[in-house]
């Protein structure tokens, strides 16, 4: 039999796709940057038996799989390369139990994230990780990138909610990380490990999450600063202050216009502001208002040429809209790539300035919007993706945005991943050492290669 | 030259310690279940470069490296082994960093916990984990066993502290993991892979931490329970009311005797106290009150025939010093054998009974107190040292605590470790799969069985 055969053997034919016209809408994701091949199939398994059976039949027959969720990803890592099998978990999507008692969930790989929020909302709980394309990423995509999000500098990223995974390994064989406790530390933390894999170390088959307690409906505080260095210096003063908003955003003034346009709106790009900040604070009464009137001083003290606090919801929700609507606003100008790095909190005006340094040389508009309260910044350059110059151009200042993080003391990605654009950057990062002990971990846990090859490192 | 000469060479003679009347204080450390060796040397390292010249030498000697930090731990974890060098990270005693901007800091291994909390609460800042030993065991020591405490309800344990390591590897070289800034996802989580693996992967030199604001003074909250199954109810509504005290512990009445006797004092055991439970909110102000007063009301919903609620700090240290006291005021009674099992929070009074029953199986006292906020109890198991048969009947017991708690869907270890006590236990909670993916790692990172062999699997 062919592969195609017995995938379909194995998983039925619905869930076996090897027609060009429809695999080639699952050969990539969001990141322009990153090069994708032509699968030689797609399945589609609705269980943890099916994974086994697919990854069992690729082992056998040398065919590397690379592991898929809804396709949002920023960094080409579930992009296909030729000759693969596409292993898309989107049919694996049931909430397997809500315990509100323990306050932890069992959920399979393709649950979409808002889906999943909802439902534990209805339950009174809260899942903190919340990447921009949560209504429509899946949590196992979530788990693969270990995405981030806004609610990261009160909540931390998806590692932070994760308390065990099922894995199906490159042997076929099943392995459980984790536990359903809170605490435990029988072992070594192989689910940490899985978590931020990007695909290369197993096809992770089931989540257990740890879920929190709903928080309050949030106040929220803009500010609008006359200088970049103002807005990143309040940022520092915030947090030296020990305040912990649950949500810290910054704006740049390319992105306030290109809001302003979009929104057909003021938000004061005209009126000589150069950065706004926006804030939430979720701690309810009396804890909320304190939080958000020393952020409201401190944002004065740092500089501040406005800054308004409300308390309630809507209003709030409307003055979020001018950072949530940024990306889209970005498309009245061409094509966007959205860059990650993340840098020490006090060092995001540096970065800030850098940006602007590089879209002066590059010749292209860069707008930066990032989680300022925890320094992960997504500078994103605007293109006509009709120009290959324009193309290069863009790329190169991509990689000039890393060069200027990591010389910062950042990171070459904050949450986005590595996938297949910043391979090399990963090697400038963690060094030969770190890449040897990679090397090591995925030869020990994956010696065919099998999962996603050629893929972060 | 021999082992001895070579260390003297590279350490100076002053950091290489022979004679076996001083090496057998290093030979154990707090568990009295675990057996240990005699080593061949012990060595006292003050740089990164002085352990990289003991593994080195080691390495090529053939000599297994048993890394050790104050030997407060409760598992043989750091237990010598015949014929090894027992690597010791006291002196590697430096604050090197603290950053009250980025609110993070870096130290030595050997840097006491308190020391370091005393050093960051002089920036305002706060360090979450604190075991019990926090007055002389080690942040390394505490990162090689992911170490817990009384804050990981609120602030979860060692490794929600981490941002990075420096760790020597298995042939000398230094790798470097994580990061400085808040967010990052450039390759493999290796940091907390290295975190909790009890010294089987390396030698943990150097360590990134993540601060906190300094939380607010505790305001204390203390119930009395007239059945254990009420205490237990009242731990799960507190949890399902979405309250997150920081601090929840829970003595079970032989505690309550215990330290009754030993402060001289009245604590309701006489007026058939079967359980205290004792909480603390450091949220500060109206949201303090908010939550002692709903943990109140719970506590008297689900049967407590006392609860009392004070902001007044002092009076509230004196009301912790009952659960503080109790392994100590154990001593009256005989030597003790604490056990660390955690079980989903709602399953606390199964695990209570369950350790009454095995209290009057074996006819040894056994004492419950635990960190009921995350459903890790520690069974207390007290007997005569001088007995072969008492000793024998407190092991078995030891065992059939770990058996209630995995059948209650629990783990062996919430926090103090495999080490050398519950390798067989580990198999049991984990299997095999997860078994053979343990000893991949280690071969990937340590293929000569250098660090720790024998201990965890």
């Amino acid at each position: 039999m062919t592969l195609a055969e017995r995938l379909r053997t194995a998983l039925g034919a619905d869930a076996v796709i090897t027609d060009p016209a429809v695999t080639s809408s699952y050969e990539r994701d969001m990141m322009p940057l990153a090069p994708n091949g032509s699968p030689l199939a797609v399945v589609l398994p609705s269980s943890t038996a099916q994974v086994q059976a697919v990854v069992r039949i690729c082992a056998e027959l040398g065919v590397p799989i690379v592991p898929r969720g809804a396709g949002s990803g920023l960094s080409g890592a579930a992009n296909a390369i030729d000759g693969c099998v596409m292993l898309v978990t989107t049919r694996m999507r049931e909430i397997l139990e809500i315990d509100a008692d323990n306050r932890l969930a069992v959920v399979q790989p393709g649950v979409v994230n808002l889906d999943f929020r909802d439902a534990v909302e209805k339950n009174g709980l809260f899942y903190p990780p919340d990447p921009s394309s949560y209504d429509w990423c899946t949590i196992g995509g979530n788990v693969s990138t270990n995405a981030g999000g806004l609610c990261c500098v009160k909540y931390g990223v998806t590692t932070d909610s994760v308390l065990g995974l099922e894995v199906v390994l490159a042997d076929g064989e099943v392995l459980r990380t984790g536990r359903r406790t809170v605490k435990g530390v029988a072992g070594y933390d192989l689910t940490k490990l899985f978590i931020g894999s990007e695909g290369t170390l197993g096809v992770v088959t089931e989540i257990t999450v740890a879920l929190r307690p709903l928080p309050h409906a949030p106040g929220t505080t803009i500010a609008a600063f006359p200088t970049i260095e103002a807005a990143g210096n309040a940022v520092s003063r915030i947090v030296r202050e020990g305040v912990v908003p649950s949500l810290m955003e910054i704006m740049d003034a390319t992105s306030i216009k290109a809001a302003e346009e979009y929104l057909k709106t003021e938000l004061g790009a005209g009126q000589g502001c150069a950065a706004l900040l926006l804030c939430q604070s979720d701690a309810g009464g009396e804890a909320a208002r304190h939080e958000l009137e020393v952020i409201e001083q401190v944002c004065h003290a740092a500089g501040a040429d406005l800054a308004y606090t409300t308390h309630d919801l809507a209003e709030g929700q409307m003055l979020l809209q001018a950072r949530r609507v940024v990306l889209t606003a970005l498309e009245l100008y061409g094509t966007w790539l959205t860059d990650d790095v993340c840098v020490p909190r006090t060092r995001i005006a540096e970065l800030l300035t850098g940006c602007e340094r590089i879209s002066q040389e590059c010749g292209l508009r860069i707008a930066v919007v990032g989680h300022a309260g925890d320094g992960n910044m997504h500078p994103t350059i605007v293109y006509d993706a009709s120009s290959d110059d324009e193309f290069a151009r863009a790329r190169k200042a991509f990689d000039d945005i890393l060069e200027v993080g990591l010389g910062l003391g950042g990171t070459v990605t904050g949450e986005h991943g590595v996938g297949k654009i910043k391979k090399d950057w990963l090697e400038r990062e963690i060094g030969p050492v770190g890449m040897r002990v990679h090397r090591a971990v995925k030869a020990a846990l994956d010696p065919g290669n099998l999962f996603n090859p050629g893929s972060m490192f």
